[in-house]
């Protein structure tokens, strides 16, 4: 019945024998596949606009890398220890990839994450490396295929697409790669001309780690930390008394009573300041903050610390403590960088038994224009302040973040965000700010990830897309490629020192 | 005053005589124009991607067609009775169409439809294609128009352009051919090359068209029925009790109280499924679903069946209706199709005079987030369990339909529905969705249309922007071509077939 | 370590010495740079595309502008008298060019506008201008931009770039110019081919300026004031009951109670339509309205005149009032224009210092769905009614205006509007509405505009887009050039004209 040919073959594609749960034998192509990202992606295809953004492009694809934002912990640089396998490195500790791999039936034990309710060991890096490349094709058009594809590589050096029967000969191939010395994390900082990197922390970190990479004679990069108080501003869970005798321990400040917690929070972050921090990053489920007086922030603290609080009083501590630090941050001038919008862990189970960051938290609408008036009527004009907000709904990016960045001096727009990073979705957001506030009140790219190997090809992904971007407005004339030459360098070099005061 | 010219007559365009409340003459081009569909129609202007869409088209422009939601019905096929008329066939039915004429002032009696305020009989078929002749200016642009230039041209050979002067010969044209034995319901099910057909049916269906096709030797095509519980869950309107009591009859089974409605529902899911459904299909103010308890559930029946409940008892209590569908699809494996986010009869007056699904059921917003997540706590990872969820607002693709698809196995992603089934919706559905998700968590395409005669032009449409959109992302070297031609092809096979378990 | 070239020049670009807070040198090209809009900007580069585009654009390029909303006032045209200055003419009044500077640090003051908290004068204009013309590039990319080299170049003959070196010379020159009989209002008007222009007036103006133009021999234009009653309708405010006052005074008659309201309302309105007014215009936070009847509406006034009526009593009057507005609207046959969802005055110290419009109103979600269903239960096929429907936030163009639009006769789409009013924003709601609303239920371009020299930029950029728009659609052969032709020419002509009844 089926008259349908493949594009490429010209033989008659046979679906009828495949049964409909079997693995899309269309796309996991059999045998060797040559892996070749062109030189090219992501770059118009209409020939005056490809030539256009490759200029554009090669303006910037060497610019050292600035990354005011990730998950990259200090300790990998001081320590460079080799990394173990590709699995490792790769597929096992990057939810986005374990994320749709699970979608597709295939358990995280099996991707190496430990089954707390299961006391066998979750898979060995081989068969993890294998059911990745089993399943490569799943990632088509996605944005991980992209990265992925990049690391493999530019990074890494590989030539040949994953696949059932590359996988072995990869795994053998990159295991013993990367325990070269140019793949080491210090050689692979270097190689990849990153200028400053920020990690993320939280308040009770001793930085010890930072400390000891800036006293190092022989370590010539920046890693700064960034105040991540999320454990201590969030009231509603069990940890919060947990977090605020960690953070009394650390601070040596009795946080026992809300002056004292406040004092304790506000200590921390000179200690943070003391080893190079210029931001504070802030997860919450909205943008709201509440600024309550000192009476009412007391009773509503001992409230929730003595478990009589509703669950609203408890919110509305949280917003008040997430107001605090706007106040503090007017004053003591770290960046508050702001991610509202994503419900934590949609699905108990995996929560209960492979723990947070596995791949479901999922966005909720977003709504900036009420949230943060009472936060900006105080600090939106203050010189001293400074946000960066970020949201995981595209619907506030024309409708609230532009409207809010072209009026305030201290809001900038952070760069499109976790299920937002990707190449089409940094076109909406361009194609959806810039008519109103131009390209000066952006943040620029942040690359947000765990997976260090995953930084270059993150912010060439990002220059690519900018230089597509503008590149289509050189070539409709809205500017000229001089303007737009600049515009671009200004994005990936100058917009995220001056946003994240690095 | 007016210096402008037609861009392409060259001469003089002379709106100062025209009042502004005549129709817009310029865009009804007066005498005959002739009809000619473009083979490339939909497919990029930009040379390269053209080419690349050309082939991924030809490649599945014959696969057979998988129509795995529509409102077709099994007695359409199962009498084979002669189409009379195009209006009957073309206008009268589609409130598509019905709902833009009723937009420029064409009463819907004027359309065929019976005002039951009014004894006169509502306008004769030859009156009415003469109405949507006059008015077939009003279409440009819209997904209707593409539709049926297609139904016209290449179902049923009409070469000329509708309009006021070829209304009669084309009416005239028309119902001489439709009583053409090869354009017969069975010989064009033939002809479209239908795979699959489900059709969308009430618990209290016998079936028996669906049972005398599959009994009939001289049949050979596949329709299959689909569970449509609607009327039986919704426990806000009047005519629940009505439905309840037809169900008894219909089960055998007293559904007098709560558990007693389960069962009859459980038995004719069963009876569903003895006829070859695999699928069920629900409408619903939003997509949130309840878990109550045996004891409260039958309470709240009791309240409800009583009339003693208040609005929000009885939303409650649907919204439990549903809990158990999504309860009994993961035990009995029916893929449960979720349509939600609609205003259904926003006009009473035309309600009232014209009854349901007459052009004003309006879209509200969507959340799926939260609303899902205690069935997805509940069932997200249960193998047998799948459900394919449906939006009338874009902002869910990319916010929380793609990332609960992208991390829960049971979830599909349903095609554009509805408003936005239309070529650049769908394209942006694509480039809204993909990055997170990838293509292999669609469901594939649905024409979810009562005119059979659509079912070729919107399957086409749809294969039509898929490889517009797949030869943008291979022009642009995201994927390869040989990968873009199999994920094409699965998109118009394997997936429809995987998500409704065709 | 910086290995990036500037695009064009080929000569290293050193980033290295600026320090992070600088101004962006590579932004802001120093010397003189040619001021040279492109003869295609906004159309497509691909070639096909861009020939169609042009052949479309030149047939409207010339067609007498309609512009049917915006905030030019009659005394403009009645007193003829000469701009004095760019500043003037440009920056102080334009809220979308101070928002932004404001947004990188420019006090407002500094951009002439007064202080009120501050006894000194604010900045001249040659300082406003130079201080604008300092930071030109922080505009690149943006809607205003467009304009404003539109107006300079095409209005006012500049031929170079405003920059900090051009500033002085190009100050000098255009106060120069400005004097000249040629640049008067009137002359303007003329040499922009203006066919008709609506001001925007309260219910207590006599339209004395509207008058003196009707009865000067010397004038052939055509001049409409709209009625805009936002005043008299908001009870939230301060403001209402000085505003009751006004509207007692202006009509003579008692506004003391709710009777009395109400027909000084239609008293006024009659007022407005003996002067030409054919619509009125309203700005509310979202579309609901209220029907209460004659009892609890006077009940209401009274509690809300008294002060003794909650916040949600004196928002509930204000929805009854706007629905006094539509219910008029039915019998007086006024075009209703609905302009929702901004939150205005977001920061109160800058509303306080520098009154209201001074850039920080900011948008909202939006909802029509529900909002609109009491009012078109009610006039929504009532052929006398007719409402323009405008939004900020672009999620409402497919999801509810283009359903809403595609069956209601009463409701036509408003064109994008305030934020949205830019290139991109408008192709993205002509993607979004055009398939389910075609191009007939649109009220085509309106400039809203308290620049009279933007009025031709603004209206030229909506016909570039459009046909943009179109080139794209003939291209792919979704629709005939000659389609596309007479489709452009409505939009620009008679849409509006029927729209507004003008």
């Amino acid at each position: 019945m089926d008259r349908g040919m493949a594009a490429t073959s010209g033989t008659r594609y046979d679906h009828e024998h495949a049964g409909p749960l079997a693995t899309p034998r269309g796309a996991a192509p059999a045998g060797r596949v040559p892996l070749t990202p062109h030189p090219d992606r992501l770059l118009p295809s209409e020939p005056s606009q490809r030539c256009i953004a490759r200029r554009l492009y090669d303006s910037v694809r060497d610019l050292p890398l600035i990354s005011p934002h990730g998950h990259v912990e200090a300790r990998l640089l001081a320590d460079d220890d080799a990394f173990t396998d590709p699995a490792s490195l790769l597929v096992t500790p990057d939810h986005y990839v374990t994320r749709l791999l699970h979608a597709h039936g295939v358990p995280l034990a099996d991707l190496g994450l430990r089954d707390s309710a299961d006391d066998t060991d979750p898979a060995q890096p081989r068969d993890v490396w294998r059911t990745f490349c089993e399943h490569w094709h799943l990632f088509l058009g996605t944005a991980s295929r992209g990265w992925l594809e990049a690391e493999l590589h530019d990074v890494l050096g590989v030539t040949v697409q994953p696949s059932a029967d590359t996988a072995d000969e990869l795994f053998d191939e990159l295991t013993v790669r990367l325990r070269k010395p140019e793949f080491r994390p210090r050689a692979l900082y270097d190689s990849f001309a990153i200028a400053a990197l920020a990690t993320t922390d939280d308040p009770t970190d001793d930085l010890s780690y930072h400390r000891a990479l800036a006293e190092d004679p022989s370590w010539s990069g920046r890693v700064v930390p960034t105040f991540r108080p999320d454990r201590c501003l969030d009231a509603t869970g069990s940890g919060w008394t947990t977090a605020l005798d960690d953070l009394a321990a650390a601070s040596g400040i009795d946080t026992g009573d809300y002056d004292g917690l406040i004092r304790a929070l506000e200590n921390r972050r000179e200690h943070f300041r003391a080893h190079g921090a210029t931001a504070t990053d802030h997860s919450a489920p909205d943008a709201r903050m509440a600024f309550l007086d000192a009476v009412q922030a007391q009773r509503l603290f001992d409230a929730v610390r003595s478990g009589t609080a509703s669950a609203d009083d408890a919110r509305l501590l949280s917003q008040q403590l997430l107001g605090e630090m706007a106040r503090m941050s007017s004053e003591d001038g770290m960046v508050m960088a702001l991610h509202t919008g994503s419900r934590r862990n949609h699905h108990p189970d995996t929560l209960r038994r492979f723990g947070p960051d596995t791949g479901h938290d999922i966005p909720l609408q977003a709504e900036f224009t009420r949230a943060l008036q009472p936060m900006l009527e105080r600090f939106g004009t203050n010189p001293r302040f400074q946000t960066v907000l970020f949201t995981l709904d595209e619907t506030v990016f024309s409708r609230e973040l532009a409207p809010l960045a072209g009026f305030y001096p201290s809001v900038y727009l952070g760069a499109p965000w976790w299920f937002l990073d990707a190449p089409r979705a940094m076109y909406r957001f361009r194609d959806a700010v810039t008519e109103t506030a131009g390209f000066y009140r952006n943040a620029g790219f942040i690359d947000d990830t765990r997976g260090f190997c995953s930084i270059p090809a993150r912010h060439d992904t990002a220059r690519r897309v900018d230089a597509a971007h503008l590149a289509g407005l050189v070539a409709e004339h809205v500017l000229s490629e001089d303007d737009a030459a600049l515009v671009i360098h200004d994005l990936h070099d100058r917009q995220p020192r001056k946003a994240f005061r690095l």
